[in-house]
Order: C-alpha cells, then structure tokens, then sequence
C-alpha cells in the first residue's frame, strides 16, 4: 500500500462510507475485465483509488494509464453514486458482494486482477456454495432448434445430477440452458452484463424474474446499467471462472462462446463442447474448439462426469468438506428435516423445515455442493458416504 | 526355416507350381487375419506349408493348432485348387499380388503374421502407387442422410485434392465414399471381403464394375469366395493398413467402422471421425472415437490437411520420390505428354499419351503419389517444386 501526500485529498469520499461503498462506487469506474483498474485497486485498495480519482487535479498519482484515459475513469468517478446504487439493490431484494465476504466465489480470485470489483446479486441462494458445484452451458443465441434441444437437455440433466447451471441468460442457447435448469426445479445462475436489475434482453425479462425467485442472477455493473458490446465479451470471463467447466452447445468461428470456453482453458476449468452436424455453420466453431481444446460431450452424463472428476472439493469422492456444526441455522434445519432413510420432496421437506420451497432449494442445493445431501430425480435423501471432519482426508490427497 | 523328415511329403504339391501358385492356395486355406497360419506361412514358406497341410497324416508337423483346427485347415487345403483361381482371375481381367512383388502394398506388411496371405486385385492402375496417397472413408451401412452427403463430399473433395478413396463397397457411406470420388473422376479402391469376382452387395454390382473399370477392387479371398461375418470384421485391418488414415463418417457403438479407426490407430495411422448430431445413434460411434484417438474433421481439407501432414512420403513437402528414369514407359509418356507450363485435362493428356483416359487417369495417381503432378480441380500439370535425386533429402529428414 502506497500512502502519498495526497492522500488527505481523498477524505471526502472516504468520509462518505467504507471500502464497500467505495466498491460499489468503482463498479461505475472500472469497466469489466479492465486490469489497470484491476492493479490500482489491488495496490490501493478502494478508498484511496476512489480518492485519488475524484481528488482535483491529480494525474500523476496513478501510473500505467494516458492522460486521457485517466480523464474518463475520473469523470465517471464523479458521478458514482454508491449510496444511490447499493439503495437500488436493497430495493430490488439484492445485495453487493465483496472479495472477502463469506459469500464471495473465491473461485473468481483466478481472474487475478481482471476479478469483478464486486458482485451484485439478486436471489436467495449463496452464491459461493452454489458455485462450487456449478456448470456453465453457453452459445449462440441465434441457435437452431437442434442446439435449443442440446442446451434444455443439458440444463435439465445438469439440475437433475445436482449441478447448478450457470448461463448468460441470452436467446437461444443461455435461455434454454437455464430453462432446462427451472423445469427440472434446478439451480441455475444468470451472470449478466448489465445491472441486475435491468432484465436485458426485454424478452428474457420474465425468465430473469423466475432466476431471482429460484436461483440467482449476478453481474458486476451497478444497478440500472446498459450492457455494451464490450461488456458482453467481457462478462463471459465471469462465467469462466466462477465454474468447474464451460460446455459450448452451438457457436459460429469467432463467437463470444468461444472466448467464454477459451477462458475457461486458461483458467483451468474443463472446456467441453457439444458436436453437431459437420455441415451446420453453426456447430463450426464448437468443432473448432473440439479439435484443440474442447473434449466432446453428448448428453449431461458425459458433462458431470467430466466436471465431477478432478474437482478439489468433488463432494461425491470425498463426503462433506465442512462439519455439520459450522452449518447456518437454516440450512441446518433442512438438513435436520431430512429422514434418515429414503428420500423427500423439496415441498415436503420445505413443510417439515418451516420454511418456503424455494428457500429449502436453495439450501439444497449448498448441502448438496458440501457433501450432505444427494438428489435422486426430484427428490432428495442424505448423502450415504460417511460425514468426515474437515482434516480427515484421505491419504493421497 | 525348419525342413524336417516328412518335407517330402510335401512334394506333390511343390511340383504342382511356385510358390506364388502355393500362396494363392493358401488363400483358400488361411483365414484372412489368422495369425497362427501367418506364422506357419513367415516359418515354413507357402510351397512347404502346403505340404505339410496336404500330407497324410502329419499332425505334429505344425505347433500351435489343435488337432481339430488342424483338421479344418487340411480339410480346406486338401480342395484347394489355385490353378483354376489363377485362371479365373486372368479371366476377369485380375491379377494375384504376392508380398515382395513390384505392386505388393508394403503398407500391409505392418499387419505382422496377420498381413495377407496375398492380394486378388482387378482394375489398371498400380495398387503399390496408389496405396502411398490413400486415404479410408467408412462408416455405416444404414447411415443417415446427413452421413451420406458427408462421405460423398469427402470422396469427392478428397479425389479432387489427389487422393485416393479406400472403402469396404457396402451400402450407406462407402457406397458414397467411392461414389464420390468416381463422381469427381477420382481414384477409389475397393476393399472386399469376398472374391473380387464376387461383387457383393448385389445392389452394388454396377458400382464395383466402374470401380474396377476406373480404380482397383481388391481382396484377400480367392474367385468365387464369399464373405462371413467375421471376414466383413477381418476385411477392416487390411482398409486401416494400407491408407495414411481412416475417416469414420457415421458409426453405432461397436460397429465394425470403429474396427477399422482402433486398427488405424495400432498401427499408427491417422484416425479420423466426422462429427454429428449428439442425439443421433449413427454418429453415437464416432463420438465416441473422438472423445478417444479420433481427430475431428468436417470436411476434405481437414482430412488432407491431417494425413498430408507427417507421411513419410509427403510429395507436397519433398518433390518426387523417384526420378524420372525410374519411370515405367507408359507412365513416363503420360508425364513427357504435360506441357511445360498450364494444366490440362485427362481426355487431352490421354490423345497426348496415345492410350485410354482411364489408364492415364491411374498414371496420373501414380505420378501424383511419386510428386510429379499437382491436381487442379478437373485438370493436371506439372508439379512446382524442383525434382530432387532419391538421396537429394533435406537435412533433418
């Protein structure tokens, strides 16, 4: 941390809230992915940035970016309203995450300082539990009915494995993938590239609303912002990171899929894409991707498989990665309202919890990722492998 | 070798002709790919080993065998009568390859003691030549339609690239695959698992005639022998060894076309899968290749991009093989026939030759596989590269 004469010239801001709000605020400044951004507040932390760039006058304090580029970061740091935005959140039911919440996907830290200043959220589950045990099933949006049907299936199956599924909510291949996610009473997560109040695109704007009631939807622009070309791209890096793996279900050479998957490579995720037809130009750049880094997949078994093999917290292989006691209350009293054989209904066991059906999902859905619980078609019984405490791991490991 | 007391018993036979007349019998007696006779025949020789066979009483002359199948092998070889297969062959126009002749594929000496007892070939051109630039394009009997346009294009695509179209003469995609290439005026060989004479399936009896009038049907069965379920299986090792690579257009799981691509694979060849719809059965089989060995392709510049890559004989790398005084003299007055400059056309490069538009097409194969000529669409010239003495490599060769 770098603490210049200058310093004092940031008091106002900081006087205005914590590093939080200053989070928020740089959520207005820093475009998606912008690492320059990234740097400074990793070497400044948000205050003192935020200080420094609505302090007058004061180029020089910040290295690595032009005079005129310094003068769009400081104007829009002008306007930033955090207080404005993080009320906006409030009232649509959200929240803004930061890196070091409980709640933060640690999972995007692999971004390094391309990592989202932080994350606006709307809907009930916890984000960080869910991503653990997430998949990410993406394409064109001008899909053919043979690439709807791939990503409905994937979604379904996905849910129905207890995989939550996460997509851009777009037309074509995001929707269905989601879709597919809803219909199987899944979990599904829409990362957008606009405020997560805004319900872009219009036609999508009811599936986002189902995604807030039963899932989660998220994104790292403030609340009432417009998504841009830029940020499109840009928010793929998201879906990359915050998943074991990025299936392709249908993409064009050059699509924003496919800088989804090739980020997912980068970042060591799996990249997995779905074949189609040789002549469709629409299965082209998944064929790309399948003849480097791609491995093919036909249905949700080849994905789960693939995903649940080398995963570092693969529940499956290991039993639960946390004790019981460490559980919140609520996610402790559905488990508790598990019987100890067979299986239940979310509905009923959302009546023996005292709580809603879509609450008693979500919290599922976090047990399932640590390891206590299994989803068997649509219901759900206590997993069978032996609960471990958190330093008893296997040898080998 | 061993000669042991009883060779005089095998006498008889050895007076009745050759070894080449030996092997053609033997054709009669070994199944194509039993490696137990294909050891007798690298130990013993084809003119002692059907002695042994056809001697009375000689059990123990054979190790290996039990007196049963000892029995089915004597039983066979006592009927065998390679005179009147000699005579029906020339008949049909055909010829019988032994390994070590001029046109023996050298390829297939890579199958071990499984390799072919010999060759029954009908059809012009120089199967030695041919083999060096071919490539197999199999796959299901009852393919799709999207499975038959794909091995049509490729057959077409890749006779238009120069090179030469193996497939096993079914139905479905190696129909098309040959089709394809007869369509563009191509070179195709045909692989049977019967006697080339045969011309099984019957509703392809028409097709394996042009493929005899402007390629190459081969086979490992005598005249008038017909195909087994197993020999269809065995058929598939010689269409692996003598091609660069196996392409598999549309296959089931476990089906004889992934036969073919595992054997490409053993023997170090490139194994090749067109990829297609993941709900569709037919192409559930090369998914599965191509999640293993299998390289993806989507259509003929993929392939001859593939087996044109690392081919010891790459003509396109290394200008020709051989020099032109090497040249047998039809084939040196087709290349003497290719003006110095431009391309021309079969039919006028025949008038210029003096002989028939189908032999200067196999010439033209020949030339191409040896580097002399480049094929541009429907017309032939020159290659560009400067012809380099057989020592003339270039260094890290």
């Amino acid at each position: 941390m770098r603490a210049g004469p200058r310093r004092a010239g940031s008091a106002s801001t900081a006087a205005a809230g914590s590093e939080r709000v200053a989070r928020a605020a740089l959520t207005r400044v820093i475009e998606p992915g912008d690492e320059c951004g990234g740097r400074w507040l990793r070497e400044f932390g948000a205050q003192e940035l935020l200080g420094r760039l609505t302090a007058a006058e004061d180029t020089e304090a910040l290295p690595g970016a032009t005079v005129r580029r310094l003068a769009g970061y400081r104007a829009r740091a002008a306007t930033a309203d955090p207080a404005r935005d993080l009320e906006a959140i409030a009232a649509a039911g959200g929240r803004f995450l930061c890196p070091g919440d409980r709640e933060w996907p640690t999972q995007l830290d692999a971004l390094g300082d391309a990592r989202p200043v932080g994350l606006w959220v709307r809907g009930g589950p916890d984000l960080r539990k869910w991503a653990v045990r997430s998949v990410a099933v993406v394409g064109a949006r001008a899909c053919t009915p043979y690439g709807a049907h791939m990503a409905t299936l994937l979604g379904t199956g996905l849910a129905e494995r207890g995989w939550v599924v996460v997509s851009g909510a777009a037309y074509g291949v995001d929707g269905s993938a989601h879709r597919g996610a809803l219909a199987a009473g899944g979990a599904t997560v829409a990362v957008l590239a606009c405020g997560v109040d805004v319900g872009y695109p219009r036609g999508h704007a009811r599936l986002i609303g189902r995604i807030v009631e039963q899932g989660l939807v998220i994104g790292e622009l403030p609340p009432g912002d417009h998504p841009t070309r830029s940020r499109f791209i840009l928010r793929n890096r998201v879906i990359a990171a915050l998943t074991r793996g990025t299936v392709v279900v249908e993409a064009e050479h050059r699509s924003g899929s496919l800088v989804t998957a090739r980020c997912a490579a980068k970042l060591g995720r799996h990249t997995i894409g779905v074949p189609g037809p040789a002549t469709s130009g629409l299965s082209a750049g998944v064929h790309e991707l399948l003849r480097g880094e791609g491995v093919l997949v036909t249905d949700a078994d080849d994905v789960a498989e693939l995903v649940g093999e080398i995963g570092e917290l693969a529940p499956d292989r290991r039993g639960p990665v946390l004790p019981r006691d460490l559980l919140d209350p609520a996610s402790a009293r559905v488990l508790e309202a598990l019987p100890a054989g067979g299986a239940v209904t979310v509905t009923r066991l959302a009546h023996g919890a005292g709580t809603t059906p879509d609450d008693t999902l979500g919290r599922l859905y976090e047990l399932h990722a640590l390891g206590f619980v299994e989803r068997h078609g649509d219901e759900w019984r206590l997993a069978r492998h032996p609960v471990r405490p958190p330093n008893g791991r296997r040898g080998g490991f």
